[in-house]
This record gives structure tokens, C-alpha cells and sequence, in this order.
């Protein structure tokens, strides 16, 4: 059968990306306190396509994706992407695996436990060594997936990109609202999402637990009266706008001295407005 | 050429509903200040399809749509379903026009202008009375389009049904929050939807107001210092539920004593869950 | 400490539902092959309020839904909501229960395995059976959850309703394009949602298997060439309309003479159009 | 009243942007037809935040893009993002502004007409040139707004950046799939993104004329069959892969030699599957 993909292609156009989108699959990852955890993503996978080539074979993004389902923890998601690499013959490979991730938290002072979400995503680049940018791989210089360096320390910084980005929802006091008025202060609900560029091994749970130390408030799924008394006047005695929050967690994973790069913004869903504030900061450059 | 849709079906089912969905247009429709306001909506048309037709025309659903787009006020959507009917030879015709709807609201101290977009959605089916469910029509049973009775008073209740509706965001103190605390209470943004089965015309405007003075304080596109202290402290005086907000808007629109069927909802993005609280009435029966 | 939501309310207005929405949760349900699948829910769960009462206790919906998420199968779905509506002391209870459903689908060629995801939808209602509408419940009238009468046949028809919905994505080749053309034809992918009022106990996957075979051509995750050119040709050999998948599914439904009402709808993301051909249909009544 | 924002802060990080996100307005743009049409945008619109500085006033951003709202030609935004720097008194401002675009398509053959909608984006930022960082603005780097220039040639290249992105739907035909089946091919809607990072001033019609040409066939809102004879032959012909479809735009815009960078996008809705294929190609460098 003829392979219209494998023919040559003369428009001497290369394309950076070729692939699969929006592919929904159920997937295991680690988890802190169970070992594992069973939850569903939407995977998006491509690889470059030199100029010389017609096309891609799509279905292999899938048959790999399908062997590592079941084990989808950071140094495997990028042996997966290093795998796709080889595999569609490309000098890069990407890969991003968006999904909930779940948590037991118990309420702050009756205790009780409901199941918290929070959306993560990862987002990796796996990239051959060249020799003078010919297309031809450099020998030897294969990336290693030891546990302990997830961006390949050792070799080029350019040679390999994993970042982990987790939403973590929580409430916020305003603190001109506090200040201005004889009573009460507007609140509502914020998301604050920060985007690590993986150096060694980390638990999601960790960078939650950071965040939701800088809120106003942690939310919670179940809450009794005696929480919800604790939680409005906790919050209340932490007023933050969310350049206070982006700051606050910058700082707070900037003293882990652990991601080369990161990223956090915020955003308030303002109880006084139809529109959201929100803010921004990077450490690390582009 | 051969006309597939027209040939004729042995499988004995009709379709109750046959048509278009997701067309997006710019239309116009009418503003009790400005006269005519311009927006973008989302278009779902559908027809009837007996059970001896093989397919619909669905090319008729868009001509006509085409030639109704710059004046969609509520009379003019009916007739518009009316003529879907008639051209598609139909029993019956559905219609649902989704589009935010804007309005310039000064803040509540400074005065100051911003413009505030609320979704809504006309949805309309038109019948034919039929003498013994023959499918043919029965003579002279020609709906009036006449502006004071877009339901069709004086015909059967079931020849015509027209309903609006519109999301009003507005702001929510927890009631419980700040009775139980010392400090402060929760709050949050929330929408509350109202569906109006017309009676008689009406302004959009009216209803959107009548919402909004339910609510703990409405909100605001543009709002300095002075109001948003105003905004706080009117919101921590009027704390509402869900259940309220849905209880006082019921009585405000049942006391207009013009709409035969409606009902109301409110959606709460409570500030201290990642879920949502929610309440719903409505009056006059399915 | 005050319980403001269990105080009286003198506005006498019922609210048909009052409860929490949007609870994203990690859940377990019954799968044929593999006896239990993992996947992740959004919840929506409400119970009546009677119009004496203030508010209702919303912490208690989480607590019931945290202990079923283990075993979330039909019949344990409507146990929780009779637990729901007995703990908020309420004559009704609603739930929505919205999960990805995921299946190992092989090629039909080649026989390569790739998970297909399908969407789901429980939706329940429980209602205890009153004496005269007091509000008061009539002793002994508790329903079964026998795994044999999801809809407690024998009982009132009103008071339990239970409804499965799954949407099926398929392959459709457009007759007409394929009627009037020299070459080729039209053809898209589709969604078939079919909404089942469920009567005794019944397996998903047969649903499923049942709409694929009723369009042009199933789709796959994972296919080869040979694949490929199996598919594309006998899709083109079976051209369904919307109104045709609608039709053949409702009469493979209604032979399997299982379910006393049920809906099938079709949409089309036409590749001719930017905007979406639909169809409708349902057997039973409202 | 005291103002909290603008209180010194001594956490030391600067925040790269502060702002507002999610405003729904209705706007005006540029028409080549018709000179001016209404639409409806979602706006964002950021400001970086100098590390001595506590908060934005948010509500100025509102007040600016209220003033500019009836006349946001691409020139006429650059000026309102400078107008945001300079009143926030900061060095760069950011925004992005997303809204459908309608244009009137006639059919291939019949000549009929109906309304296209394609989702268009601006995103500008404007940065005013420093000496050596001190966040003090040079006397006289003041940029203009002239037409020819919407990225401020004769400064540095980082003083101004505005791109256009637009979304075009397009019917693609498979050819591998045309290559190994018998008959038929499977083809699908897919959407073919572009952004361009704008040199001199252009019409959005042009490009969009650019990228149907490109497609298998372009797709309409209102066909009748001797249109779709024509349209599913003529596609039939033109077989395209998504890497097709990105190689023939991106050589179509390289050689209107207009824009220094831009990037091309192909993302197709597959009706064999239920994810879909993407391809992504750039040029000019990030």
C-alpha cells in the first residue's frame, strides 16, 4: 500500500510540530501518600517534521502513548517523549498531559475530609544534539532519565525542557476593600497557577501546600459551621490582592532553591466585578 | 440532480427536531436607550421532520436567519420561526439566539460609566394546530405576530411558546459567614438566571434591574475608591443566600404580574469551595 | 452557635432545588470487562427546600457523595441520592453525575488496541410519595434499590427517575453529497448522544456498540493504513444523514424493548459548514 | 481614603503584569467592505508593576478601554495600550483583544449569500526605552502611531509588538486516505490558525482569502446542492494533509513578504478519530 506520508516533499518548509491533540485518556501518576493515583487526561503529542518528508505517521504518537498510560510519572513522561523522538525519526519531540489531580484535605478545625482537584499539567521537549544543525544526530548523545536530573543537567540546557504547572484554587480578602470600609471586605475565589521548570524530583502536594499557605484562605470541599467561622476570620486577617499573592508564593519557591525557572500568576474571580484581576511574575528568564 | 432529502422514508419515525446548530452572526436587536444595539449570537434553528421525509433542507434554516439578522427584537424572532415552518413544511419550528446583551451602568458614588455584558437567549417554538394529528395544517390557523401577545393569547397555549432569558452577575454575602464570625464574612460572585415565559413585550433592562436590587450589591465594570467602600459595606448589610437571592427575585417578578410561567436560579462561586451553591423556583408548571 | 439556614422563612417559596454544583471528584463505576473503571466526575447534587426553611445544610451533600465515590454504579448512584434526600430531611433529591467512560477499542484491520473515551451522564431524581402534598412522608413508602428495577417499578412511576446518557463519536458520510457528486463525498466526524430512562440494569458498552454500528463507520483511536482505507470505504459504502443515525439507533433502542423512554440525538460538525447539522428524536413521552 | 496600592512594598519582585482579564465589550473595527463592523471582543489588558510598588489601580484600564472601545483599528489599539503605560505610569503595557470577524462569503456556484464569523486576536505589547534600567523613560522615546509602522520601525525592535492572529475553518480532504481506499476519502473540518506579527497596516480579509485557497475547499454558511457538488468534487482534488496546509499558507504569507514573523497553525477535527491531527510551522524566530 502506498505510504503518501514517507514521500519527499519539495516546498522546503519545515514544520516544528506534527501530532495528536486533545487525546483523552485515563493514566496513573505518583502520589504522595497512596503511591499511586488513578485520574484522566488530555494529551497532546508531536514531534518536528523535517522539510524532506510529506508527513507524519500520527499513529505511532498514539501506540507509544498507550505503552506508558499506565506509569505516567515525570522521568516517564519524558522517557515517552524520548521514545516518540526515536520512534517518528524527529530531532524533537513535545508533549503536554493535562489532568486533576486529587487530594484528601480535612477541614481546619472539625477535621472532616473531602477530595480537593487541582489541574496539572506537564510539558516537556526532548531535543537531539546536532552537529551543525545537519539533522543527523550527534552519537552518545542520548539524554539519560535518571529520577534525580529531569532536565538533563551535565548536557546542554537546550536539550531537554520539562515543566510541571499546577492551578491551586483559594480565597482572597481585598485589602483596599478591608481598609476603606467601616465593615466587611469583598472576597471571592482566585486561582493561582505556577509553572515549574523541573530541576530535581518534587511532589505536587508540596507546591499546593506552599500555595495555599500564602492565600488569605485554603478553600475546602466540606466544611462544617466551626470551619466556616476560622476560615472568614482567618481570611480576614490576611488581606491579599493577588500581586501580593503571585509575590508571596514567588518567594516562597524561590527559597525552595530548586526550579531554575518558574512562573506564578493569579486570578480573581472579584465578587465586585464580571471581569477577573490578575497578575504576573517569572524568575529564571525565558 | 437527485434530491435525497426529499425521498421518501420507510422507517415510520419522526423527528422531533431537525436542523442547525452553533451558527454564529452579528445581529441587532433593541436597547431601551440606544434604540437598536448591535452584538454577536450564537443560533440554533430546527424543524420538525414527519416520518414519510427522508432529511430536512437545512440550507432553508440559514437563508432565512440571513434575512431576519438585522432586526431580531421578540416579535420579529417569532415571526422568523413562523416562517422556518412555513418553508420547511414543518409542524413545528425551534429557535434559540444566545448573545450577550450590553448595557452602560454608572458606578453607585463616582458616577462613573462602564459598559456591563449579561448572556442571554431567546428560545421560541411555534405549532401548528392539526385536526386529528394528520400533519396537515388546519386552515386559518395563521398565528398573529402583533406585539402584544408573543404567546399567542386567544389560540391554544400550546400553538406558541416564547421564552427569554437573561444571566445577571451579581455579588453575595453568606449570611451564616457573618453571623458566626467576629470579623468580616464570605462572599463571592455569583449569576442568577431568569427564564420568562412572555406574556405582553418587556424590556431586558427591567428584569436585569429588578435582579440586581435582589442581590447583596450588583457589580460593576468601572468602580474607584469611594464606591467600592460604598459596594462593600451596602453588600455586608444585605447578606443573601442562594435561596434568597432566588426567593426575593421569584416575588419581584411574580408581583410584575405579567409573566404566565418563569423561573429563577442563582449560582454561587463561593469564595471559600472550588464548587458551586445553587438554588432554583419556578412558577407556573412545566 | 447560630444556625441561621435552619431558621423559618416567611416568604413562602419553595425552591425545587437547592444544593451544590460543579464537584469535580475522582469516582469508581462498574465496567463489563474489567469489573471496576477509575475515572474523574463532575457532580451536581440538590435536594428540595421546603418554604418554611431559611437554607439548607450543603456540607452535607459532600459528606454523603464522599463516602459513595467508591462504588458509583446505577444502582448505588440512586441509593446515595435516597441517602441525600432522607439526611436534608427533604421530599426530593437530584443528583448529575458527568464522566469520561473509557473503553480498549481494537482496529478493525489490524486489531491494534487504543482507549476510546466516551462521555456519560447519570441523572437521577428520588421522591417519596406524600399524603395529600402535606410534606410529610407516608410511612413504609421507602424505595428498593433492587439492582433489577433502577425505576422501582411497582411503585408510583413518579417517584424515582433515573436517566443514563452517552454520547458516541462516529464517522458520518453525507448521502446527498455522495448522490450528486462525480468523486468523493463529504463526511465529518459526529456525535450521537442517546439519553436512557433506565429500567432494569443495563451495560454501557452495548449502547455504545449499538451506535457505532448504526453510522457510516465507528472511530478509532489508534488505526494503520489498512485500517484506514477499511474505514474510508465502508463509511463511503453506508452515507447516514443526522436523521438517519437518529432513526436507525432509535429503532435499535426501542427492539432491544429494555427502556420505557428514551431520546437519541445527532450532531454533525459539518466539514462543508462552520456550523453544525443536528437531529432529534424520543420514544415515551416527556 | 487611604490608597493601599500605592504603598511602597519591600518584598523586592517585580511583577511583569497587572491587570484585567475576561472584560466583555462590545467594540468597533476596521471593515474593508463595509469601512466599519460591530462585534463583540473579550479583552485583557496588563501593566508590568515596579517592585517598590504595593498594587494597580485596576480600574484605570477600565476607564482607557472605554474611551477607545468605538474605533480599535490595529493602530488605534497600539495608541490605547501607550495611553494604559503612560496613566499607570508604567514601563510596558500588554493586551489582548479576542473577537469574532464577519465577513459575507457567497457560495461557489449559486451565488448565495451568508455571513462567515472568524475568531481574530490582537496582542500588543508597548515598552517605553530605558537608560541602563532604572525604570526612568528617556526624554523623547515616545513612539508613534503612524499607520505604516504598527511595530514602530526606526526604534529599537523591543520598544513595540503587535501581532493579528486569525482562525480560518476550511474542509481538508486526506490523502493518504484518497491514495489506498477504492472510493471516498475522509475529509473533516479543520481550523487553520495564522498570527502575524505586523509590519506595515493589512486587511484580515486578505489573509483569510489566503488561507482558503490553500484549504481543500473553503467551507460557507449557506450552500445549495449545485454547491455542494462543486465543493465536494473540487476538495476531492485537492487533498491536504495538516502539514500541507501549513507548508502552502506559510509559503503564501512568506511571499507577500509583509511580516517580519508569524506562525502558522492547522488543527483538524479527524472523522476517523476522536482527537485531532495539528500541525504548527513559524518563521522569523521567536
Amino acid at each position: 500500500m502506498i505510504d503518501i506520508q514517507n514521500q519527499s516533499d519539495g516546498r522546503n518548509v519545515p514544520l516544528a510540530k506534527v501530532g495528536v491533540k486533545g487525546l483523552e485518556y485515563p493514566i496513573r501518576v505518583l502520589d504522595k501518600v497512596k503511591k499511586v493515583q488513578y485520574t484522566t487526561a488530555k494529551a497532546d503529542l508531536y514531534a518536528d517534521l523535517p522539510r524532506h518528508f510529506k508527513g507524519a505517521h500520527m499513529s505511532r504518537f498514539i501506540e507509544i502513548f498507550h505503552r506508558y498510560r499506565e506509569n505516567l510519572s515525570m522521568p516517564r513522561f519524558l522517557e515517552m517523549l524520548e521514545t516518540i523522538r526515536e520512534e517518528l525519526e524527529a530531532e524533537s519531540a513535545f508533549g503536554s498531559l493535562a489532568f486533576p489531580y486529587f487530594l484528601e484535605k480535612r477541614a481546619p478545625v472539625s477535621g472532616l475530609p473531602g477530595m480537593m482537584s487541582y489541574q496539572c499539567r506537564y510539558q516537556g521537549r526532548v531535543n537531539i544534539l546536532k552537529a551543525g544543525g545537519s539533522g543527523q544526530p550527534v552519537a552518545g548523545s542520548r539524554i539519560g532519565t535518571d529520577r534525580d536530573g529531569l532536565n538533563g543537567s551535565g548536557l546542554s540546557p537546550y536539550s531537554r525542557r520539562f515543566t510541571v504547572a499546577v492551578s491551586v484554587p483559594v480565597a482572597t480578602v481585598c485589602p483596599c476593600s478591608k481598609a476603606i470600609s467601616d465593615r466587611g471586605a469583598h472576597n471571592q475565589r482566585g486561582i493561582v497557577s505556577v509553572e515549574l521548570e523541573a530541576g530535581p524530583f518534587f511532589w505536587i502536594e508540596d507546591i499546593i501546600e506552599l500555595v495555599e499557605k500564602a492565600a488569605s484562605s485554603p478553600v475546602y470541599s466540606l466544611i462544617k459551621r466551626e470551619d466556616e467561622k476560622f476560615i472568614t476570620e482567618h481570611a480576614y486577617d490576611n488581606p491579599k490582592f493577588v500581586e501580593d499573592l503571585v509575590r508571596d508564593v514567588y518567594i516562597g519557591i524561590k527559597e525552595l532553591n530548586f526550579f531554575p525557572r518558574f512562573s506564578v500568576e493569579a486570578e480573581n474571580f472579584e465578587s465586585i466585578h464580571n471581569h477577573n484581576a490578575f497578575a504576573y511574575a517569572e524568575f529564571g528568564g525565558a
